[in-house]
């Protein structure tokens, strides 16, 4: 298992984390100063700034990419909004290689407004067919520019309104269905990454009694990104009141343990929302605490 | 399938749907008044009123129990701790046992003290196991007197502070390690239910990928108890905004022609908790609307 002790090389800022602070010019800018080497930025963070400003200024500064947020969302109850789910995935995939990400995240959506608060209907497996659908018409345009697709399970919590892929084992069964070969996205030798694999997200999976044989299910080809937070107790809402690494109940070690152990390398992104904390901190603030519990926490 | 919409003959109440209202003495001659036939008492409720006086007043009134709330909460960090917790499940056993309960429903534990928001360590496996072995000498005693117990999978955002078991397949796998017999509890020829099953309660479980294969899988002799209500979008906070069956997203009827065809002929129990909604509301209202979405919703 790498030692993250000594330095923070293989730290990632998801831009979330700092998104009620700055905007993304600044958040590279200030993750530049502070040697973090490594975003995964939003694709409203993105446009607010301009695409070809974020790939110029990633490239002034050196900074990667660990993933892009986000495509997904496929479910719709017309023909008209599931072909428009399509259209905007095809466009998350260009926005992904222009900003030369390793992979596209996604959040693959749920019940039709429902995250309107207005759900068009409770058919759970129809949604979870529509993301099949829409995953596997996705794949096809991203496998013809190299672009893996990153299928991030999450918590079941969010099934209703965000995402009806729950679990790690739910997101390789698709995988398994979709790309069984699990070819590597950029059709060259030597690369051991899938076109299609996963988001490991502590926040989602960590509860899963599954976890650690789904992880090494996944294995190196299907493990495309690693996203660290904290579960606090208590929490006090669903959406925006995650913990920053050490703060709350997952053994972030343990877990890492696994992923790197079934070949994972990558980066280790921290993504937080939190509305009652961190987001009401000064934004280096929480670049600092981040790369100080990098260090002792994760 | 059972036909719902003409009474409410198979109508429970979990009187914790009620708790903000009325005592449980209240609750009880409340739901005779309104010719529902049954209840599930939490056991604060009971001590409130004692315990004689409410065996007495189900009696007097004819109204049985679906279930009984709640044994559990297993894991400790000391010895003292772990002793402690058997032998207040073996009190709830002889409590359920007095109300001529169905079933003893366990809401199994997660970290010792995360409830309180102090964790006393990050280790889910180790309280996985303290659940498993609590199980084990709880079951040997309530066996010995003939009352069955439910493993209630909690949902997975209450992993970390009210259950540790989160998914169907794991109480089922728990189940089968503890009672591959699926033996009858009361140990009598022609006692189909197990001395060991689950309680299947939709809000922890409706999103589940594999929930239907499950429910097949515990088939009657697993299916002790039945619990609905609602999952709202937005969901406002985590344990007490649940909706009236009919108010959110999950396609309740779907799931008990799932839990019928597996075998179970049971009560329907409803169990919502409302700060902000129901417990806010007269509790008259509240159980003619219960009676109401049984009917319609269910």
């Amino acid at each position: 298992m790498r030692d993250f002790s000594v330095d923070h090389r293989w730290l990632s800022i998801n831009t979330a984390t700092v998104r009620a602070q700055w905007p993304l010019d600044r958040i590279v800018i200030e993750c530049a100063r502070r040697g973090i080497r490594a975003i995964s930025p939003w694709r409203d963070q993105v446009a607010a700034v301009g695409l070809d400003k974020v790939a110029a200024l990633l490239r002034d500064t050196g900074i990667e990419l660990s993933g892009y947020c986000r495509g997904g969302m496929f479910p719709a109850s017309t023909d008209a909004g599931l072909q428009a789910a399509l259209d905007d995935n095809r466009r998350a995939v260009d926005e992904a290689k222009t900003l030369n990400a390793p992979c596209l995240v996604l959040v693959v959506g749920a019940l039709p407004g429902a995250l309107a608060g207005r759900a068009e209907h409770k058919n759970l497996a129809l949604a979870r067919t529509q993301v099949a659908d829409g995953i596997a018409a996705t794949l096809a345009y991203a496998r013809s520019v190299g672009m893996p697709l990153a299928i991030e399970p999450l918590h079941p919590m969010y099934a209703a309104d965000r995402a009806c892929i729950n679990t790690l084992e739910q997101a390789l069964d698709l995988c398994d269905a979709l790309d069984p070969a699990r070819s590597g996205a950029l059709g060259v030798e030597g690369n051991e990454r899938a076109a299609l694999g996963v988001a490991v997200d502590l926040y989602h999976v960590w509860w899963d009694p599954k976890l650690k044989a789904q992880i090494e299910r996944a294995g190196r080809a299907r493990l495309l990104a690693f996203h660290v937070c904290d579960w606090l107790t208590p929490t006090r809402e669903l959406l925006n009141d995650r913990g920053m690494m050490g703060d709350g109940v997952i053994d972030i070690a343990r877990v890492r343990g696994w992923v790197e152990a079934a070949g994972y390398a990558g980066y280790s992104e921290v993504e937080i929302f939190s509305a009652q904390d961190w987001w009401q901190r000064d934004g280096g603030e929480v670049l600092d605490t981040c790369v100080a519990r990098h260090r002792c926490a994760v």
